[in-house]
């Protein structure tokens, strides 16, 4: 599994990343959703220059020109709800692409331990195909293992690319572990070595979901 | 239940519902998504003229105005998937708004009957508050009405607003019937006289979920 | 002339308005750009009510529906710099609508009187045309009443909406006195009642290109 | 004088440089503009690897985190009209940069040959700042050189990056020879070859301001 950190150099990533991570800024949540937008954007883009690619020629008002363009869409896969943003960056790039949704949960158990289960899943077939399956945050890794794990069931993917916006150090060795294919590539803004008792990345940003739809009832 | 139809007068509304209608502009998926979100935000808009305003002092470089802002803003509970880019418009305005998303499906029995199931919710507490449910077609209003009713167990909103881009009459009088209460407003863009066997709009669109999003896998 | 303050009734465009004159809250430019291209988009929609429509005939994937479509785009024409995000908001909505971009210069005399000059212009033909003339803000009105009458050496349009997002009542005066003609609508979103020595409205919000542009350079 | 070619590399881009040149598509014209607006977005990103960071201190809810952010933002200066939309892309980027906008005009004479002068322009201070100044298309060069030169009269910028979609091969040959100095970095998606004798670009993609705004009037 090839990992490759976008805010590792400086762009402008790190600016949106800095945003999303800031306790006065992130209060405004239309912005902090519009970040996940554009961090989607520009994932969307960096992936793009792996894909492969066919020449096209297009006939314009004075000639033709040949065009290397996409020669499959990808097809968009994210995780509810914290993903949605993210998504919407994804697909204002790969506008033509099909997309999936997929909801896992947490159900804690007495003693405290938890399981992860799938509740929700919408995927077109995914044989062949190119997949890029996105979500907010990568925490302890589980509930992204078990959702790849679920969309295999309707094919599998030709390759496929695991976006988050932040990801912990333990979630990326989770990953490593257990879904240790050259068929996976990740992508993450910045990686945080620590996490709370509760899974919260530290320093992280808090509860993306949360802070881009507010917060659930009981 | 008061229902408004909001192509019934002249505006840009039905502009976007003839993009969506047309079988040749439809299949331009980003075009069709972005005619249901600026659908979203004139359903925003209009919804927005029915609330409750009160007068905040806002200081300006050059002095103080008055200015009526909303009292609170709105819940905005939208139904996977094909609701989501509606969503996106409401949101658009409402941009403080908390979200909710939910799930129905139809489960198809050997004799062909079918029940409806709601398998994913995720929504703040309502009690009290100003709810906007939106879906992107009303059919038979049999998965509207489930969702309204499994959103009630969230608190009991002060007012619904349920918004749909198309509705089928006979849509509509499931919702008369079985959601007849006034503290429910309707609102839609035009309402279409007939149904197919499986439930599709005539003339409708087709289905909105796969112009949105692609076609599902098995 | 006839006059429409939309921001008379209460709906979400006054949470715009209140975001855009709140001295806090407009330092914030993207936020400021995109609440005046939110308020141009409720323009468009507003006056797009006011135009004609024809009955097309639109073939869905089940039949046929009939739906009253504009007849012909506007066009849509800015002042410099500060109409520019409005004019994003209103062609967000008549997208298929051809543009017009004017700009007018204050030149100010040593004994302090000033003169409005136009230094660029760029316009199709409007001869019969709806044309949709749109600036910020609307002070003292002499540049709006220039701009317009410059505009209509480019052919005399069936009808003109100008359209700004606060205006002062000494301005509209102005219009209402030099351009006195049932072919103009007015569109704005609120009156102020004051100005300042240098033609700022009171309470107003300030400069409204620097605001969404910053300063310019000396 | 510093070239990128953007389009070079597979990428996305492509696609939406296919987009803007196929005589089909960019008849569509919100797509059209959408379309450079994509492209300046994806420029802002790669301009954005070449800028200056320094580090900041967040405060998460969780914590603090040191993230490189811009030490300056830049200034986005851009050629009306056809220039607009790359400057909303690279705006949606650098959302806190100040603006610029120059025009230039044409002036042909009777015996054929013609002159470029400015008529038009609005700009912040550039001394030591970066600026980024865009246009649609780069033709002969000439309205690109002397705007360039116009707006140095507001201060001696740090560094210049020149963007546009399409470029032709005599055009960035007059760059090289004119402004040939290490402070300027040109970025364009694609070089075409050849030009028509009324300095359209081949195959190129037509007049990008009229398939933005439609065609001007007499």
């Amino acid at each position: 599994m090839k990992i490759n950190i976008l805010g590792s150099a400086g762009s402008i990533l790190n600016q949106f990343i800095a945003e999303i991570r800031d306790v006065q800024i992130q209060s405004d949540s239309p912005r902090f959703r519009q970040n996940l937008e554009r961090m989607g954007q520009v994932f969307a883009y960096e992936i793009s220059k792996t894909l492969e690619y066919s020449t096209r020629e297009v006939v314009t008002p004075f000639g033709t020109a040949e065009i290397p363009v996409l020669k499959n869409p990808p097809v968009l896969a994210t995780i509810m709800r914290a993903g949605l943003p993210i998504h919407s960056g994804l697909m204002n790039y790969f506008d033509c692409a099909g997309s999936a949704f997929i909801s896992a949960y947490r159900k804690v158990y007495k003693d405290g331990h938890f399981k992860i289960h799938i509740n929700y899943v919408s995927c077109p077939d995914l044989g062949g195909e190119v997949l890029i399956l996105s979500d907010a945050l990568l925490a302890t890794g589980y509930s992204m293992e078990l959702c790849y794990r679920e969309l295999l069931t309707y094919g599998q993917p030709a390759h496929t690319h695991i976006v988050t916006v932040l990801s912990s150090a333990e979630g990326i060795d989770h990953l490593k572990k257990n879904l240790n294919t050259s068929q996976i590539t990740f992508w993450t803004g910045a990686v945080d070595e620590e996490m709370t008792a509760q899974a919260y990345l530290v320093p992280g940003l808090g509860d993306a979901g949360d802070l881009a739809f507010g917060k659930k009832g009981d």
